[in-house]
């Protein structure tokens, strides 16, 4: 893709300030003619018939957001994820274009951060469960040096941000209204650090208010600049359902946080593992790593501590079985019960002695400690035999 | 099969009363020769080289066990379960044989209740929320008339169990001791009550101790006689995953209850559910009966309450999403921002009056109460958009 022209950008800034996000008709007429083309013909038809409300300078517009720190990235800049494109590849009835450009606050590369990126998105009203593990899963990824892309709301999507902020890690704020119009309000401490050390962005123009309609078309950018969604929490009816299935819409990776079955705001992460086969089931920043990222990013399995009783072998099962708890029984005995020589079951409890699994008494031998205790082995260490 | 005779069910009761629950060599002798013939070589030897301990009277036992009202079912009678021919059918290392019989007391025909039958399975050392859940799938596969089967352990066991017995449903405890052996002691009442109501079945020979070894053997039991496993709380360590495993060789039906990433008591289902690709989460009775029964017994989606906004057409959308909070504009303005004619915008204002969706006032229209909250739609009603 050619370099954006200074020409260029100033017609696709003035498509976005007269436009609304999303708008397919705009998309496709660019797509068609040309972003400059088509701005032309816009305030040609602007100065035949003077709407109520003149067309904005968007010219003026660039200048000031420049002023504030602020910047149209626009397909051909190399801050441009190319990733938007996968948009325009799609069709049906909800289908909508990949943003003519985006308005972005911020001091990091909006493409260089996004490879490796995961959308942590969730309901307003999250429980105090959801909101630990959108931070959690927040402070995961920056350790892990992935970028936390979220939409900036109430509950789940604020934990997350926070918890990559708390890891010193990039985070991108995807908003419905203008870059510098903070929503929530609650969150304008949040946003102001997040264009400080991460990225604001938008596709609304500045000044845009949020209007409801604009989330929903908000939510496929958050789906479409991630390499993976994450739901952590959701009702049946949340939006953050709908980015999950932009993500899934996209080939992106989709994943779900699981949560009690009583909890109804899990039921939509349960819905959606089980309606989608290829959404994931993830617990952790590394399994997000793992559905996410290229192949080969295993994450690691959940470690059962180690036990005394793994890897005994069979006859010394046999014998740990044979110990009583409670009295206590001869060695000759013993023998009998496992069908050894009684020298063979003396060499066979010393080393369990050692290890604290048997006790000697004055009338011989019992179990004790974690000797009596079920080694049931992980799915993992058993997958080769099941 | 043949109905099985006298002598042969004295032959088998014999080899289960010598033996050792899932033995493969006695189970593979049987196979060869028949139980009549296996038992008349042990009868021989033990006669021509008496051991320590003489041989059973199964004839005896199997008379005494009559006088108690229990009985040993065996390969041939109606209520033979054919299903756990499945276990004959497996290899490996890990492979072990379907019994060559089982101890049954309880009032239930065994292969009766089975073909609508579900284990549920879990931890011993069970959480609140794993013991609430176990209790209504047991009560909710009893509502529906299907067969609770698990191990009347502790925990997880102990409430699947009696949430069917709450629920007047079938039950069975597979036991890895004998089934006169209330094991755990804490379960003998439960125990009783299922032997009166359901049935307590088991391989190891009646007054038989549940030794630890039993337990895994007793495992493959409950998944080969269920048409499917739940796994409602396990350790990454828990014998009940290794149920699972069973279950899962078999072809049969796996599945795992979510819960709180951060319980180490689900992470065991977790594991289950990201490593098994065939093995279904659920979260409610519905669920297990859809993936464990006949094809077609599809659950019901989880219902989000409808909301005045569903389903309003995208020029209705626009209007609502035009309409202010707290300041009011009059239809003229509003016709203009929807791109409407105002008679067309007062005919659409009408019908959202009368639902309560937008208030009419002095100076013009605002939004209220439902009007305002969002729509976003459960995945099941935009499957064919998405």
């Amino acid at each position: 893709m050619s370099a954006c022209t200074d020409d260029e950008r100033v017609a696709r800034a003035g498509l976005l300030l007269a436009g609304e996000p999303g708008d397919p008709v705009t998309a496709r007429a660019v797509r068609a003619g040309g972003a400059l083309d088509c701005w032309d013909r816009l305030l040609r038809a602007g100065t035949q018939a003077p709407s109520a409300e003149p067309l904005p300078d968007p010219a003026a517009v660039l200048a000031q957001q420049s002023q504030r720190g602020a910047r149209l990235v626009c397909p051909g800049d190399d801050e441009w994820p190319e990733r938007l494109g996968d948009l325009d590849a799609l069709s049906g009835p909800d289908a909508l274009p990949a943003p003519l450009g985006l308005w972005v606050r911020g001091p990091l590369d909006l493409a260089g951060v996004l490879g490796r990126s995961a959308a942590v998105v969730g309901s307003r009203a999250a429980s105090s469960y959801g909101l630990h593990v959108a931070g959690e899963l927040g402070l995961g990824l920056a350790e892990a040096e992935w970028t936390v892309v979220s939409g900036a709301a109430l509950g789940i999507d604020g934990a997350a941000h926070r918890g990559s902020l708390v890891g010193s890690g990039a985070t991108i704020a995807v908003l419905a209204g203008g870059i510098d119009v903070p929503y929530p309000r609650a969150h304008t401490a949040l946003l102001e650090r997040v264009a400080a050390e991460g990225l604001v962005v938008s596709e609304a123009p500045p000044a845009g208010l949020p209007l409801r309609r604009r989330f929903l078309v908000r939510n496929r950018l958050i789906a479409a600049l991630s390499s993976g969604t994450v739901v952590v929490e959701a009702g049946v009816r949340s939006g953050a359902l709908s980015t999950g299935r932009h993500a899934r819409r996209l080939g992106r990776a989709v994943m779900a946080v699981p949560g009690p079955v009583t909890s109804g705001l899990s039921a939509g992460c349960h819905l959606l593992l089980r309606q989608w086969p290829e959404a994931a089931l993830v617990t952790t920043a590394a399994e997000v790593v793992e559905a996410a990222g290229p192949m080969g990013a295993l994450a690691p399995l959940p470690l059962a501590a180690s036990h005394p009783r793994d890897g005994v072998s069979g006859v010394v099962e046999r014998l740990l079985d044979a110990l009583p708890v409670r009295a206590s029984l001869p060695t000759s005995v013993l023998a009998g019960r496992v069908g050894l020589p009684t020298q063979n079951v003396e060499s066979l409890l010393e080393p369990l002695l050692a290890n604290g699994l048997v006790e000697r008494r004055a009338d011989g031998w019992r179990i004790i400690g974690l000797g009596r205790q079920p080694t049931a082995r992980p799915l993992d260490r058993s997958a080769a035999g099941g």
